[in-house]
């Protein structure tokens, strides 16, 4: 048995896959979990093992009954107890009229946004109180605290998963349970998700940026990494990050008429 | 055919009920829906008939599909064009602990306090934008803005509802729909709700927090009728209303120990 | 002497004069201050008088020690008690960089834009408090709730306000005094600021905006009205307004780049 | 001349000394400023030294005019490149009712909370503009996103302070300078700070909290660190911090009443 297990829901090559190997370099057993793509699954943790590091990885489908339930209990009584879990599962789907966002569409964004963060504390909370220690990391986005035109099903399910975090953090950070809400307010260098939004775009698109114009999934793991190893006298709760080139979200995206409307 | 039709789902003795009363005083055609008690709905509707108003009253299970639909085609069809609509259905269920929070419950949350929403502004909004007029006014809870220990159901569907909120001003702002979110942030005389959460300590609780120690649902129609009729060049998008002895939700609560906890 | 006392602090021909026009036809006496332009002054207290209202006009150097309080004395003294203090003063000089805004620059945002608004507050509470009666409405911007490049001296006076009105709040509302914080989140269609700031531009400024792309200062005041006269069961503290083509300050302003830049 | 120094001004033997201690472990030139108590810092400067790190103390009244320029300009001149600043002076004077708040009370809070980190922007943003590299992190308290009953000069001094932040980090992000507003939500184990609000009281305050109950200003240190060296793709820029055993600020502190006021 591992003596301490970090297990991430959403381990793409991007946010997931590199705070896997962030917590495998520091002497956690990493457990990712994906959807598909077995093949890009494999190589995530066999370039974590080549590294000296331990890992295993299983396909999940996170919004199938009790799929995140079973790997839970599977986890803890199979390699280790579980010391941090990221729930890394975006929701975004691109901008969207209201006309354009099905009843199914809105639904399913709350299946993935915000029932299963749900679900996976109702697993792992019982094993992390028991043990009074535990963190869950939640990475975010910028719609869980503004909707922004055409974010009706992402910005919906968002804001719930920021007040679940709350709520859980009210519940649990008594009894040793540190949750972060973790809002990611720029892009990301993340093939498996912004990659394949943008298709043939995305390298035209990080051009544009700059250098240092996205964000480094690599850079984010070393905050998620700190957060997850703050002593309980100071953990923090709602953490922002995004590249220096971008502007914050409460800003306004600087235009020309800014100068004559003052605010 | 009425010249301009008040909508309210979840008219019960208190806002719902209320608001419906204002908004025929002030010349709409009231439509009250609510999910049952018959006697209750007509006793509403005939008081505002009584007082010469004009009102309509059908039940209504918001969380079964195709309901709410159903229900803007009649009203636009048979009624009159629908200028407000007022979605008032509550998810308070009261503290309970993530372990006593099942799955069905957190869904149905989301279920009245989120989805339904979206699926009236799905129905509705088509109306109001070939208008290029309308109000969706939203009543909503302190949960929306913060998540407090024992509201994971209710929180998770407020903060969901919130940003939806904002999403559908984005997107309909423009197009001559006014969409305000009401945080009331402060118990109130509605015996439908809080009377029923409470039962027999209803009145001992009234009496507890004193005169105008709970919000009177006339005080908060009149907020509601204020709103509905800001000139477009002055919408107010996100209000609070709370008793005036009561702690703003931001603010803590006093206690002895505020004295020798500085912050 | 008057029953009641409608005072304003910043009594120019947009959001101050109209909202004297409004609360004098509703029966209070306006007593209406302003820094200086007397000849604009007395065409703001004849134009009420005209209409059969009472109003008293007095010019005032906000930021110079003792004359708020001289000024709340003499009102309470020889017109009528104060119902009603709107607290009207800007502190807006459009955008500079940190190295363009020298300490007395700042200093000066800050004694007009917040501890004007502390002054006021302990010269009038005294009377409030005793009377267990009275409104303080405090015209606000976006930059209380968000800092823009540029935005040094006035941010930091409009945020320190906002939290001040907390702080007012708390203490006094359970002493009967309603703090109203309300953020202007759009342009104004104020000659004597807007107007001034932008100058010849002004015009062409307004029709770029379109019909109702400005807040019109007389509906404005129908809210500031609206919120003196809220029953204290249900007082609203944080307001915004926006005209319905303006952009809430949450929201990013539409640009090109948005398709291609999920959040 | 060093390669790179860290600055605090506010150094007691709170979060400013082992900020500075944590700095020159990781190989800065730590310069410590306080206003008083010389014994004080040359004790912390000489402990920094015993263990193998470079510092350098300095008396400074951050009140005064002139005092903190002439400090950022004597350290970049004989010391060596500030990489690092850490805005660490408070303004908190416990809970005062309004009456109890003088004038000069009021504008000394504003002058070391808010006007101090305005004039050491002013000074320090030049040096660290042109070298494109540089972090401003402040110290600042839950008086900065709420107002509490008696915090009248605490947070508007804070409220300013917060959105002062926001405004240089929009102005200086893009030039490579990182501001970070770090919301110290909860007591900290600071001797020269609540050690001397509490006097004898503080140790029986301490045990009262129990075990991790207030922030160890060395765990504090290391999220400082780790904030001050996150790549400029992925800044940090609003963070909170709170003991385990601490009600974060936007829920209310567990009270007997809370079953029965449902929100």
């Amino acid at each position: 048995m591992a003596k301490r297990v970090f297990l991430v829901i959403g381990a793409g090559a991007g946010i997931g896959g590199h705070t896997a190997g962030r917590f495998a370099r520091g002497g956690y057993h990493a457990v990712l979990a994906r959807r598909s793509d077995e093949a890009g699954l494999t190589k995530l943790v066999e370039g974590i093992q080549e590294q000296g590091g331990k890992a295993t990885g299983t396909l999940l489908d996170a919004a199938a009954d009790g799929t995140i339930e079973e790997l839970i209990d599977r986890v803890e009584r199979d390699i280790g107890p579980i010391h941090t879990v990221l729930y890394n599962l975006g929701a975004q789907i691109g901008n969207r009229t209201l006309a354009d966002t099905p009843h199914r569409t809105f639904e399913l964004g709350w299946r993935l946004g915000c029932f299963g963060l749900f679900r996976l504390a109702h697993a792992v909370t019982p094993h992390m109180a028991a043990r009074d220690n535990g963190t869950i990391l939640v990475t975010s986005a910028t719609a869980a605290v503004r909707g922004n035109a055409g974010q009706h099903s992402h910005a919906a399910a968002m804001g719930g998963r920021r007040m679940l975090c709350q709520t859980l953090n009210a519940e649990f950070a008594p009894q040793g349970v540190h949750v972060a809400h973790v809002v990611v307010d720029g892009s990301v260098d993340a093939p498996d998700t912004l990659g394949k939004l943008l298709g043939e775009r995305f390298e035209a698109y990080k051009q544009a940026k700059g250098v240092d114009g996205v964000v480094d999934p690599a850079a984010l793991a070393e905050t998620y990494w700190h957060l997850a190893h703050q002593p309980r006298n100071c953990w923090s709760h709602e953490v922002d990050v995004r590249p220096y080139t971008d502007v914050p979200w409460w800003n306004d995206n600087p235009n020309p008429g800014i100068d004559t409307k003052p605010k």
